[in-house]
């Protein structure tokens, strides 16, 4: 396993005997722009590793080329973050599926610095509220999300979001196929009906927080983003930087926290 | 729960006792396009339901909008799978964020038979090649998969997706942030160096089976799709459609058979 994929952070390990500072490792997660020749055709947040294996999957899965052969070569491009795909002679990306599937863009950024940037540019400086939150409510939140989360217990397959107030009181809770949704949804259903509760409110997601979760999570005021699994690198720096209280692997009355504090 | 949101659908469901037909229920899974006032913003898989929560929730948390004071009104627009977001006098969206952040488009699709007929065009008529697999294999392709997923031990925040041959033998494995890219990343490796390897072969992913992988599955020629987690009503359809063996539920020697046959 190459060192790119996983690095080490620092984070406060709670559990209903014992409160110890420990190292964890957690996936590295950073934007990878695939560039067709001069021009850039998606940016994905992906784990460092295999980056040409994935832009030759990419174009292909999407049907933007049709075998290995239409590639001529694969490499690096100025940035361990960007990868330019030359095509053989003869080979042609269909611009019109293109434009029918994806973003493109070449400014949304191509290392986690840049990705954070953007999130700075949206929330500027603005402090995120501060909150005080109890140990005691944090290790009760799974089962307040799980108790209301309905239709994953009948299929499996749907992401809960709940949104808590600092005082553990739940406000609004949504599911969907989609882990972004599901927070978009409960977010989307306070904007419309009771934003003053945002700020400084508990958002409790019940899959990883990747960096996209708590970019919404910052943007919307939220204080406190509590998952039940793990966090990714970006989203660790992300949450650090904007001074967003981060919990992950929340479940069975343990959790870490990777940035703010608990009481 | 309403109704919309999860749907029953037709299994076999096989154990190491027994073999039965049986009902299972799934979450729904259909495009959402966000149009605000004509124009197309974003296109997302959603699950149907809180659907003017959910383009609220996008607009804000991806900072199109400053507040809900921003919107005037949302409403369905001639489908229940396109939602009208109307703004407030004065009120606009910042084009430069949506060209930096989002794909837009009216025609990738708003509802689940247009995007299985945006396959239809990749894919055309060509059958997936037939393969035959026994439960045996099925049972083990779990453990293998999690042998030789190292990564994820480490950190429980990757997703692994690994690709056999029709007898079981280990092509390929990768491991990503993004269950997406693990795909691409499997199949993208196969493809560079080991292209005839891919049709009528075995994809096993200790992800869901969304719409988009089992896409991604059926473009690549793939025959087997092997999920640990649940498959989406609209993965179930297009696997049907396509004649994409699909299995859900692979795990503790169980598994679902939502298309196709084991012997």
């Amino acid at each position: 396993m190459p060192e790119e994929r996983i690095a080490p952070v620092e984070v406060l390990r709670i559990t209903p005997e014992s409160t110890v500072e420990a190292e964890d490792v957690l996936a590295v997660e950073e934007p990878l722009e695939i560039r067709v020749a001069e021009k850039p055709i998606s940016v994905t947040m992906r784990t460092p590793g295999d980056d040409f294996d994935l832009a030759a999957g990419f174009l292909f899965t999407e049907a933007l080329i049709r075998s290995g052969g239409d590639i001529d070569s694969i490499r690096h491009w100025g940035s361990p973050n960007v990868v330019r795909v030359s095509l053989a002679a003869g080979a042609t990306i269909d611009s019109s599926k293109l434009d029918r599937h994806f973003y493109t863009t070449s400014s949304c950024g191509v290392c986690g610095k840049t990705s954070i940037d953007a999130v700075r540019v949206i929330r500027s400086s603005a402090p995120l509220p501060a909150s005080r939150i109890s140990r005691a409510l944090v290790q009760r939140l799974p089962e307040l999300l799980a108790e209301q989360q309905s239709a994953f217990h009948a299929t499996g397959g749907l992401h809960g979001a709940a949104i808590f107030r600092p005082t553990g009181e739940l406000l609004r809770i949504r599911e969907d196929i989609g882990r972004h949704n599901a927070v978009d949804k409960a977010i989307g259903s306070l904007v419309r009906e009771d934003p003053a509760s945002l700020p400084g409110a508990i958002l409790m997601v019940s899959s990883r927080a990747s960096f996209e979760i708590v970019q919404k999570a910052i943007v919307a005021g939220i204080g406190t983003l509590a998952a039940v699994g793990a966090p990714s690198t970006l989203a660790v720096t992300a949450a650090r930087e904007f001074g967003l209280r981060l919990l992950g692997f929340v479940r069975d009355a343990r959790f870490n926290v990777y940035a703010g504090e608990v009481e």
